[in-house]
């Protein structure tokens, strides 16, 4: 299939690309590179070393032999979208490219600003440059579970069917996003909703838990192919913040009681299910949303988890409650449906001791490129 | 109470801006006038001739002896605002200031990324400037009907009880918005809805049915408090596109089949809902929703109200169903609760005969000024 990754050189991008690459798939990359960028501005940097993506993909090519081909610009450059959109004719459009970090948003109003208006008008070109130069291309967009929000009832896959006051309807799943980030999503799956509906545009919307781990098959198969791990309180997922704190002797920074539960998922099984929605495909005007994420934990379970394989790796550490930064319920019902990738024939990677011993052992042969200072939150949300 | 009418210059904000200063409250208009711009983009003009903002409130100066301050410039240009916020120190915010034409938005990628980005950032920016400069006042937002789309459920004020697998919560109404710019409400909806959450913010958001007729006591007090009455394809509603077409001898151009059902409320209604509004503020924190019409007729009945009563003015005309340029249902279910504004005191016009007429004669009396091209739909949704 001609697919192109949009932001394949992100976390989840650039893993994605091999992996579709790999598996026979004619695969080019669209990105900005804004997300170098963003480390740049916020003085850290990845825990592992990344390649540039010139030199990512050429020893792509020389260890595999298959080519990617590179695009680089910005989707809110519409014009420039265009003619991607022209010379590639992609059957499948993977779209990642959007700043993905809900404290980054929240730093001021004008990453507020700028992270709605790049999400939004991002998505929006390419909305129109599906409709107008490859109409019948599948999109697959990375939403976020995020976007539900922490509602006293299940969440289910995108929609819910209501009975109200003696009639019922099946309508979109109401949202309570918590972040400017978060809503940016909220408004990309009302958009994207919207031109399925009145285009007939074909899309799967993913609503993504929060991804761990760093490395899949592919990534690990060269220094030069190493997939970004990023440990700091902006970009830093709690999971991989936790290693590198494991990792370094700090406390394990629990944001309030810790009893935030969410949906989390292993990097090795992103890549997966989003070949999985490709060969799978929205019908036309179908605008379907799958919830990617393969297992439920609260942010102190998942610090606890930390904690108890440490010392195998003569690592001791103690969890640390800090004053919640965000503005959160820190004890909440949490029930979400996710069967529609199992049903497709996702084989969810589990959390075990061997992956955290894996991140550890990680974390602790660079630590030298962990910033103490970016561990702790430095963005609240009040 | 101060109070700053942001689109204080437009159909609905002029009104609105000296029905609060009629009524005592100390007001200030803020308006980057854009709205006199895309009548010069369309080649359009308001059916009745309005005078300069200056002239306006100069007329009103002496007419009642009370003056409207005025700070013109655009929401989208954040340090301007927060110096109008810190000018004003306003204790309620009404704000119409966003860009409210569904084909407007529709015209093409261009309109509609203008249209998404010209109101949410606008909104973000007002947000941010309440946060930061006056936290306790109380935000008035217009939003509109069509957020909610046309569910099979009745459609209920902002929230729904859901019952759903043997729990229950009260939840964001779903949407399912028809056009890019409804799009854009709903982005605002949940942008504000999470700055009362996170920041503790109090807001009113006022879902507008469609708007209709033109004058109220205070603009109809001289030809320069005029207000505007468009009865073009982009910016005139349906009932005033009917008026027009009646008044010049065209066909009432009914979209399809014409059972696209909607709430409808009368200019007159729409002031006093703002005052009551102010009048009864949101609690810190809440995001507050009212369904803001009065009754609810369908494009057809509207058409042949028009119909009925044009013959009593010398007019005769015929109905004409036109292919529709909108992807909507045009037979469905419509049943939306419209009680919190009647609970705070509204008494609502209803359309009546006599409001048509007045219509009808404005604009046989205008008829020079309406563009018969302009009448015919030039934005498709396709």
């Amino acid at each position: 299939m001609r697919v192109i990754v949009c932001g394949g050189d992100g976390f989840c991008g650039w893993p994605t690309a091999l992996h579709l690459s790999v598996r026979g798939h004619d695969v080019a990359i669209v990105d900005s590179l804004a997300r170098r960028q963003w480390d740049v501005e916020l003085g850290t940097q990845s825990l592992l070393p990344i390649a540039s993506l010139e030199e990512r993909l050429q020893r792509w090519e020389e260890l595999t032999g298959r080519q990617v081909r590179v695009h680089v610009g910005d989707l809110t450059d519409a014009e420039w979208l265009a003619g991607v959109l022209r010379a590639e004719r992609p059957e499948g459009i993977v779209h990642f490219a959007e700043q993905r970090s809900a404290p980054y948003s929240m730093i001021d109003r004008q990453h507020a600003v700028f992270t709605q208006v790049n999400n939004v008008v991002g998505t929006l070109n390419l909305l129109y440059g599906i409709k107008e130069i490859v109409p019948t291309a599948h999109l697959v967009k990375l939403g976020t579970m995020g976007e539900y929000g922490t509602p006293n009832i299940d969440i289910e896959e995108g929609y819910i069917e209501i009975h109200h006051k003696g009639r019922s309807d099946v309508l979109p799943y109401p949202k309570q996003p918590g972040s400017m980030y978060h809503l940016s999503k909220v408004h990309d799956s009302h958009n994207i909703h919207f031109c399925c509906r009145t285009w007939g545009l074909a899309a799967t919307d993913l609503n993504q838990g929060v991804v761990y781990g760093v490395q899949t098959a592919e990534t690990a198969m060269d220094p030069l192919l190493w997939n970004r791990f990023d440990t700091d309180d902006v970009f830093g997922t709690a999971l991989n913040r936790f290693v590198a704190e494991a990792a370094t002797g700090h406390d394990l920074t629990v944001y309030g009681a810790g009893g935030q539960t969410r949906g989390w998922i292993q990097i090795r099984d992103t890549v997966r299910c989003i070949e999985l929605a490709l060969l799978h495909p929205a019908r036309p005007g179908e605008f379907r949303v799958f919830n990617q994420f393969t297992e439920q934990f609260s942010v102190l379970e998942l610090a606890q988890r930390v904690a108890a394989v440490a010392p195998s790796l003569g690592l001791t550490v103690r969890i640390a409650h800090l004053p919640n930064p965000r503005v959160e319920r820190e004890a909440h019902y949490y029930n979400a449906a996710h069967t529609a990738l199992v049903g497709l024939g996702l084989e969810p990677h589990r959390l075990d001791d061997h992956l955290l011993r894996e991140l550890l052992t990680l974390a602790v042969q660079h630590q030298d490129r962990i910033v103490p200072a970016k561990l702790l939150p430095r963005v609240s949300w009040r």
